[in-house]
């Protein structure tokens, strides 16, 4: 007699009748005491014997039917279906139905394939007494936490409602004017307005390239480049045109040359502390590649990632403010100063081509997350900011002086060249006299308790002879010494082999 | 004799010598003292005078040299060279050299079309007695803002400094198993490697298009859809397979119709309070769904941008609960819920598609902001998260439960349908007798006083009638009782035209 157990309602639980009738045959059926086919009774009977409204039974069926416990055809019984088990841990098969690999695009694959090869090279030795002169992210030992709480306390408690709600998708508008007046100290003059917060710089760059090219468009680089353009650029399917970076900056000649063949979407430069080398270009060689990329009318693409890190003599003005034509689109970011988690990062350019990146922005990702860019302001506002740039320039001057000293003391003359970077916190190195391929030396090193970032990272194309770039970012002055006695020690013998 | 007034050197003055000559020299350029052409005398003549090394000079020379204030070349004299002037906000053009829109690609100009066209509907009424059905923004009213900030300042008081440094790129661990936690209650079994961080769920949605999309792609949607999806799939140049909505979820015919042809990349549904419909399917109907999918191999993107949001009867489980075969890519997001300033997103999917959907993020921002994250994972842990959602279920279900019957009474009989969903925030309403643009009844509301989101906004392809949706998630029970009066005049007074 299943219907009469249907019909157990106790009137004082609380909630709605219906949901008891609903449950009741739920719990029924999960216990397999209805089975499969069983056949409801008609609601007006189940109404009757239950002492409810019909309507209540109704919506019981209903409510059975959208939870997948019943079939119902229209002027038919209603009967007990066989559910869809619901998946669960041990169930699960270990591979799914599809191959991800089959389904991704190409360029998916490909940006895939670099992620893994990526996090190979940082595996490479996890051991403890390894220096390592690979990261670029922030010293902890300097990060000013402290004051970034207290701003971060303030401006929660002082906020009203709207720091939590979707905030302006160009970013937070103090922030953008702070950004304005920090770049007129570098000679830039651009308005809010003309300012866009992009999640890191990076964002800021994969805007560009959405913006301004589809498959096959010719872009100039400098190579070697920024290593985490590059698989963006790829995704891209973009043609990459290298411009080799000579001592002075990006080849010259070379650009006049690519730029009088298929005029490239962009020419993408960084020429402050570029990365990987390290090398920071003069004023006439700005002024040369902007008149040049005016001249073809291509925008330049200035990466302005480390501007603050100029802590050896004067800094040079960025492109962007010789720009009289608005055709420089100017990436900048915190991440390289303080914060790197907040990631707060932006694009200055001409006002129309900022509405149009904003477009892509905001189909993207809608807008960027507000409470940082609140809390970041106020701790520029409260003069934080310039502080602590004053504070690194001090710590990375000392560590830069540090790294080139102990090259020149440890590295063997005459089959090594370097870079001596005026600011910033990398410099690069050749060894012209190495014939191995560049994993081979990589774990030499690594037995020497050494790492670095391989050259291969930051070029386009594969490279005769063995690159490598050196970061002093995470290393103080007596781990620097110990691991370029290392890397010197390693070379030689790498050499003698 | 200028090369008098060169040797000016102050040796209390703090900063090396070598700066001092390089800013003499500067500041008589600037003036026009030294004018384009003078020559330098040599470093030699220079520091004998100056009675300082002659290194000094030459390093005074290389700075001039590198700031663009002479020329110099080997073997030769140092003289003045003509400098381009800074850019200096009176001397900018009003326009830019090139013209943004001719270099955007297509897909890119469209976008900004969109965007521009989105930002005029905006902008249609902007007066103060105007009721807006538009917002899908949190109702500040119910923002659980001080909850939010004991959290954040607690993790801000008890966190390291890695809070804020680059994150997991995946995302903050802990909060990941929180939403994993979360997922099961809705009968999802996912670890926290199965679940990607992403900024907002439209990040997610973006990256899914990457991965499995290339231009010309087959994409199965439901027509109407959530509308900013649509300028994504836009730009990626997707070929949009349109599957109609009917009262019970998409047309499951024509799902097998489209399935059967060239096979789709995906199909993004949105089975829980469908956007902009509001309906909810059956687990009936997503079983279907499911097989359907998965005998054709066929991935499904399940957008549960609302799936905490059922507050009339009980939660219907989500398809990735049925997912035995690791092909549903779950979309989440804490926006519609909590904060969505704070831009939390995420996917949950199989644990290889994770591993390309990640490669493909990191190459697009490298990581998202830790800080938010950190305190929405303390949000949660304390319980806070759930006692919202309890909060917000009592408010909305007495807002929509308002809506419906505000529209039963005041919509004319017969012209005009709607749905009566059982959770979140919109419901769509269709003009059957209405023969006019869409613009003409938007205008025509405006002058009532009301405001609704343009059903083409939600549509692949022009559609026949009037067709609009409205959102209660901004509006007070008597705010919605005015605006839905208002609008049952505008219908009637438009209609009767």
């Amino acid at each position: 007699m299943p219907a009469m157990v249907l019909v157990d309602i106790d009137r004082r639980k609380p909630g709605p009748i219906y949901r008891q009738i609903c449950d009741n045959i739920r719990a029924l059926v999960d216990k397999g005491t209805l089975s499969a086919g069983y056949r409801l009774p008609p609601t007006r009977t189940l109404a009757r014997a239950a002492g409810v409204d019909r309507s209540t039974v109704c919506r019981a069926y209903e409510e059975l039917w959208a939870l997948g416990y019943t079939e119902s055809r229209p002027g038919s019984y209603t009967t007990v279906r066989i559910r869809t088990a619901i998946a669960s841990k041990p169930d699960k098969p270990s591979r799914p139905a599809l191959s991800w690999a089959a389904r991704s695009t190409r360029p998916a694959r490909r940006v895939y394939r670099d992620a893994v090869r990526l996090s190979a090279k940082h595996a490479l030795s996890d051991g403890d007494d390894v220096v390592r002169f690979t990261s670029l992210a922030a010293d902890h030992d300097l990060c000013p936490a402290d004051q970034f709480r207290s701003c971060a306390r303030e401006v929660l408690a002082e906020m009203g409602k709207d720091i939590l709600d979707y905030g302006d998708p160009a970013g937070y508008r103090p922030l953008r004017e702070a950004i304005a007046h920090r770049l007129a100290t570098h000679g830039v003059s651009v308005a809010a307005d003309e300012i866009l917060m992009t999640n890191g710089a990076q964002q800021g760059l994969e805007l560009v390239a959405k913006m301004l090219t589809r498959a096959g468009s010719p872009v100039a680089i400098e190579s070697p480049t920024y290593g985490l353009a590059l698989p963006l650029f790829r995704f891209y399917g973009l043609d990459l045109k290298q411009i080799p970076m000579r001592a002075d900056g990006l080849d010259l000649k070379v650009l006049e040359a690519v730029l009088a063949k298929r005029r490239p979407a962009f020419l993408y430069t960084i020429p402050n502390f570029h990365n990987p080398t390290g090398i920071t270009t003069s004023q006439v060689h700005r002024e040369r590649v902007l008149a040049l990329c005016e001249a073809r009318r291509v925008p330049i693409v200035e990466d302005g990632f480390e501007e603050e890190m100029k802590y050896f003599g004067r800094a040079v003005l960025p492109i962007k403010s010789m720009d009289r034509n608005g055709m420089v689109i100017y990436l900048g970011t915190f991440s390289k100063i303080v914060f790197p988690g907040l990631r707060l990062g932006w694009v200055a350019a001409d006002r129309d081509c900022i509405g149009r990146l904003l477009a892509l922005a905001r189909f993207g990702n809608l807008s960027n997350s507000n409470l940082g860019q609140v809390a970041m302001h106020r701790f520029y506002a409260k003069g934080y900011y310039e502080k602590h740039v004053r504070r690194i320039h001090r710590a990375y001057r000392k560590r830069m002086q540090t790294m080139i000293r102990e090259i020149r003391r440890h590295f063997p003359v005459g089959d090594v060249e370097w870079t001596e970077p005026s600011g910033g916190y990398t410099l690069w190195v050749c060894c012209k006299g190495l014939k191995m391929p560049e994993g081979e030396f990589m774990r030499g090193l690594a037995r020497h308790g050494v790492l670095v970032s391989p050259g291969s990272f930051y070029f386009a194309r594969p490279q005769r002879g063995i690159y490598f770039r050196l970061s002093c970012v995470n290393l103080k002055e007596a781990e620097i010494e110990v691991g370029i006695r290392r890397l010197g020690s390693a070379i030689i013998e790498l050499k003698g082999q």
